[in-house]
């Protein structure tokens, strides 16, 4: 059974509203909203990378769910496996340590298990928030003729990534963002009262741009050009269409993606300022399906592969 | 590094009181409690149990350790590997299904990953309800001279592995206690404005009474021919000490174990009549620490093994 055939059977019985049908980056219970993330070797992350890292990891995949709701994190639990070598666990005790320490987030509770020998590491996290008072928003929620936002860069996960597998030279900002994803908290809850739609990219921007307006029941063009790359990425890749669409279909950038009313866009941009977040319009939504892209104004067609299917 | 050295670290970062020290049954989050267990073939349930059991578990343990704190269950996360066996996915969402339309729970979110080929299966659940109105009743509240409680029979499941293993011939109502434990919810509930402490029996009577006598700072004194055991059970098994140690050593119980002043003892039985639950005296609580077992009044050594350790 594929994950989405899977899911299929999980909305089937997820029918209370609070699940949101399953669609959404958390669920939403009264003022609580809530999600769970897990991450498996060898699937998410690399048996070498560091246990600080996957810890980080871990921890901030989950935030960044919380942060696209526009909550405030109360805590977390884990679900830990133990795979007998204690100087990992060690090190990943530290790095969980240092992140919730980061995020100021208290560690409330969980489950340790050992797993067989030689078995992958698999790892779970619940976080849970408190929803703003202006309510969390979803991800259904675009209305044609909203402008789309994404913050910071996208794609230095994905180089990130690719250095670290050894296939190009490595530079810091694009390795620290495959390595310790950093989720946009106070920029959600400062912008979530003034978004119509908002969800986290983890998938890379043009599945979750997809997912966005398929729950939203509209179209969303994105101009492709508008996508902000960081001088860190385009120090090691041309700035061409393909390094843009790259950049669109990597995952793990857990950036937000929000749309607003075209008039808020002023709004957004002192947001952004008080904050110290940088903000890009990237395209727009209109009466339709599915996702669109132009470059430069011409149509470009869309790439076979969206994003990152887990 | 120990499945304890680890919780050990765990528990320096877990310093906010939410936690409760990572040593209750659940974190306390306001009016909310909140658990997360995990289960690992090949360590929690057998390769060839039946998914629909799994799934079963998966949750009933949870909602035990709800049931462990009065509070009303509000939802449910799962974290879930897809092995690629598709009947075995879709008999484990079957299962899910009746687990939770059994107890009135919703699934409200969660996450799907794929695992590598031949790994074991794993799933997390996490678990959400709201304590009652009277508190969450905590481990470590026994006051010396309470009296300690049980709900229902104990060491029925631990027979029913035996018996999943082929080491006894099989009958289905200690099958049933390993397969489909039943948390005690209704009974929770209204006992919790009348005890002093309460927990969940998960990995034996005799480690979790440990358990809650070193929460509580106190001993606590069982009179091992006061267990009860099922007709089932005594079926198979002689009514000897050695059954009797067994029983109290065994796992997956999911009963719950309680202290309670012994002027309330009126009360407690009233509360197992209206809610048609089986409870019996098993001990009582005194100055000291550790645990303490008597049979027909002759003091009888601990055994080296009080119960599992996972």
């Amino acid at each position: 059974m594929s994950e989405a055939d899977f899911i299929a059977r999980l909305r089937a019985i997820a029918t209370d509203p609070a699940a949101r049908g399953l669609a959404d980056d958390t669920a939403v219970l009264g003022d609580l909203v809530l999600t769970h993330d897990m991450i498996v070797e060898g699937v998410h992350f690399l048996p070498d990378d560091r246990p600080q890292d996957v810890a980080w990891k871990l921890v901030a995949v989950n935030l960044s769910d919380i942060a696209a709701k526009g909550a405030e994190p109360l805590g977390v639990l884990i679900g830990y496996s133990l795979s007998g070598d204690a100087a990992w666990d060690a090190a990943f005790a530290a790095g969980l340590d240092e992140v919730l320490g980061r995020y100021a987030v208290p560690l409330l509770g969980g489950d340790t298990v050992g797993i067989p020998a030689g078995a992958p590491r698999s790892f779970g996290l619940t976080a849970i928030g408190k929803a703003p008072a202006s309510g969390a928003p979803a991800r259904s929620g675009v209305r044609p003729g909203d402008q789309l936002w994404v913050t910071g860069t996208i794609g230095n996960a994905g180089v990130g990534l690719a250095m670290r597998l050894g296939e190009i030279d490595a530079n810091e900002t694009c390795l620290a963002a495959y390595r310790r994803p950093l989720p946009q908290l106070a920029f959600g809850q400062a912008i979530a009262p003034h978004v119509h739609a908002m969800m986290d990219i983890s998938d890379g921007l043009l599945i979750d741009a997809e997912r966005m307006a398929r729950a939203s029941g509209c179209d969303i063009t994105l101009m492709i050009e508008a996508v902000p790359l960081s001088a860190a990425l385009l120090s090691v890749r041309p700035d061409v269409l393909d390094t843009r669409l790259a950049a669109a279909t990597a995952g793990d950038d857990y950036q937000l993606l929000f749309a607003a009313d075209p008039g808020a866009a002023a709004t957004v941009r002192d947001v952004a300022a008080q904050t110290g977040i940088a903000v890009t319009p990237v395209g727009h939504a209109g009466v339709g399906e599915g996702i669109g892209l132009v470059h430069k104004a011409q149509r470009v067609a869309l790439p076979v592969r969206l994003g990152f299917m887990h």
